[in-house]
């Protein structure tokens, strides 16, 4: 028999629901299930969401949450992440990437889509931690044609590597930035994800002062110069996507490019608050949320990414009926599934099983008016009880096992960063 | 014996401290206090910090808790704020009070400045639940005489009720807003709070309506119109104060004004994302932090605040070196102790005994390169694990007494509201 979890009586859209999962998928999801399962959860009290989707983040970079903060951007690149990534090892990337997957199971995050070095570490931890990954391997020339072609051999090694990638993870393409990756790398990494059917994601549109370099060095702006290089496609992300123009929404929607918005990041790295939310899903641009890595923002909770995003939102276009809690949930979950290419962020017959189960007997949802405006207004991560990926458990009663271990670890590996 | 509690352990700044309590207040604070207490804490694995302090909230509003969401502010009061409220007992309002006092001691707030009807129901719910609250009593005429005496004489009733108040609760004034409340009720209230000693909160300068609607029918602008009436004080607490100029920021300085910023309702109800909390701090203004109430916010978690307030203070003056964590700390501790009039907010002997442990085993305190970093920007409410307040414990191990008996007593009297 497959493994199999039959969740009895959790909420779902207010209705005391039972969901079958077998194999890895959802299989049957109605009023009452009258079957035996492998493993059968209670799930009076409790709410069920899909798992959230993180779809853009650094998880490693835990490693150095709050080593740098209230800082402005340069100095703090220059002065306190450059130097401390220098010392990073694969064993610290392996461990700073467990507690990354820890923090986003127990606030509900199932998958993610990251960017960062020593790729294997952090597949590393994803298998072994039981989430979904899209790990995007970093990537940039700094407009040296050497650079580009050891960036090349690099990106053509790891790929080779993938095969032996558990079926969560997947294999990316992070090309950084326009302004740290030369236009004909951006070409060969564009064809290079066609070719083999891989996802892309680069920072782009992050800043006013990116915009201003760009038109400086491309004379245009930064979609503008992506879209001359024949470099946006559905397979591409872009995250932040902050400043771009009513034709640039045009174009990124005419190219099937997705955009992940960011608000905390964004908001404390001081990088701009208007994000065209609003614009671009009038145009039919598909958008997820992320968080972002910690050094930035500072932590992993998706819930309360929904909550800054729609906030932020709101008062940016004085508009409070802007930005609703029911268009942050469906970002967090089926655009952040599109965006990682995941039959997922729905509770539905044939979707991943990756189930999150809220604890609704907590002051955030009680009363319950409206549970979704709860879960994104009122809750913060640590209102999900149990979480369910790939159809196995990875938590119950807000418990991850194995938890103290990450913790001591990543104290340990701490003490050498300044 | 007095009552007393011995802290053994906890990090303060970093360092392991031992606390003494005695009889509601802090006694001593040293790295080793070699005493027998009543009652002893372990604070290994936690660290201390004062009670937080929501210095602007209406605590029984947890009834209405998502109501009306998304929606624009006029037609959130008539359809869902409004017609709710006229159905509200003193019986609901004592439970609604009893969920915030819960909700807040679970996020390590320990006092509150609140403004609500039927203040003795919010009375007894905080006398019950242990916490600190100043209430002020709503108010308003609407310009209409006959209501203004009805006003003053319910006024004058309710302080007359205050001889019987627990010392923990202390009554106040609250006027509504410039456009609900007369000049001449503005002054009465004005004089019987400085005969009286007490302290007054009014909201102000909240909207860019508000203003607009003062400049046509008092031709100044909302500070500078109580400015005129002779009511600014240093008693006096201002809501909001979103839309200040220089002059006006001068004026409530010169007056010992103090200003309570909510980031929340100001980006939820999308009253405006500009609070010149770097202007008013140079000016020598204490500046506290709320929540407002959970109708429009839609919690009462203080840390999220202070990370609310500033990102979006970082963002909406692109400087991510404003606002930083240890001055958002000192917003939602020391200055909201002065604006409550309460010798708190700081772990040092002869203060107020309101004392929280915060859980360093979560992933948001890993690594702990900055506590105060990681208190405001990477963790929320849910990383209290223990609350003191005057001396007694009302939290330990994250579980409040008789918790689910408040959720359960909430949820039935919320059926009746639509």
């Amino acid at each position: 028999m497959t493994r199999s979890i039959l969740i009895k009586g959790a909420e779902l859209a207010g209705v005391p629901t039972d969901i079958l999962t077998e194999g890895g998928y959802i299989k049957q999801v109605s009023a009452s299930i009258p079957v035996a399962a492998g493993i059968e959860i209670d799930g009076r009290g409790k709410a069920v969401i899909p798992g959230l989707i993180n779809a853009h983040t650094h998880a490693a970079m835990t490693l150095l949450r709050g080593i740098g903060d209230d800082m402005p951007l340069m100095r703090w690149l220059e002065e306190k992440i450059w130097p401390n990534e220098a010392l990073l090892t694969h064993e610290d990337v392996y461990w700073g990437a467990r507690l990354a997957c820890l923090e986003m199971i127990k606030s509900g995050t199932t998958a993610f889509l990251d960017g960062y070095y020593k790729l294997h570490a952090t597949a590393e931890a994803v298998e072994e931690m039981g989430v979904r990954g899209v790990l995007s391997c970093a990537c940039f020339d700094r407009f040296d044609p050497v650079e580009a072609e050891r960036g090349k051999r690099e990106v053509q090694k790891l790929f080779a590597g993938t095969d032996s990638l558990h079926p969560r993870i997947k294999f990316a393409l992070g090309p950084h930035a326009i302004y740290t990756v030369s236009g004909p790398l951006l070409q060969w990494i564009n064809a290079f994800a066609q070719e083999r059917g891989l996802a892309i994601q680069i920072h782009l549109a992050e800043t006013e002062g990116e915009v201003a370099g760009s038109i400086k060095r491309f004379g245009c702006t930064p979609v503008r110069h992506l879209h001359r290089l024949g470099a946006l496609s559905p397979r591409l992300s872009i995250a932040h996507g902050l400043y771009v123009d009513d034709e640039e929404i045009r174009i990124l929607a005419d190219n099937g490019v997705k955009v992940v918005h960011n608000p905390a990041s964004n908001m404390k790295l001081a990088s701009g608050g208007n994000f065209r939310f609003v614009q671009m899903r009038k145009a039919g641009i598909t958008v997820g949320l992320g968080t972002d890595g910690c050094a930035s923002s500072n932590n992993l909770d998706m819930i309360e990414a929904m909550k800054l995003a729609s906030l932020l939102g709101k008062v940016s276009r004085k508009d409070p009926e802007a930005l609703t809690a029911g268009e942050m949930l469906t970002a967090a979950t089926e655009s952040g599934a599109e965006i990682l290419g995941l039959k997922a962020g729905r509770i539905e017959a044939g979707y991943l099983a990756d189930i999150c189960l809220v604890d609704l007997n907590i002051p955030a949802f009680t009363p319950n008016h409206n549970f979704v405006s709860n879960l994104v207004y009122a809750a913060n991560g640590s209102c999900i009880d149990t979480v369910i990926c790939d159809g196995r458990i990875l938590m119950q009663n807000k418990t991850v096992p194995g938890e103290e271990e990450i913790l001591e670890r990543v104290k340990a590996i701490a003490r050498k960063f300044t």
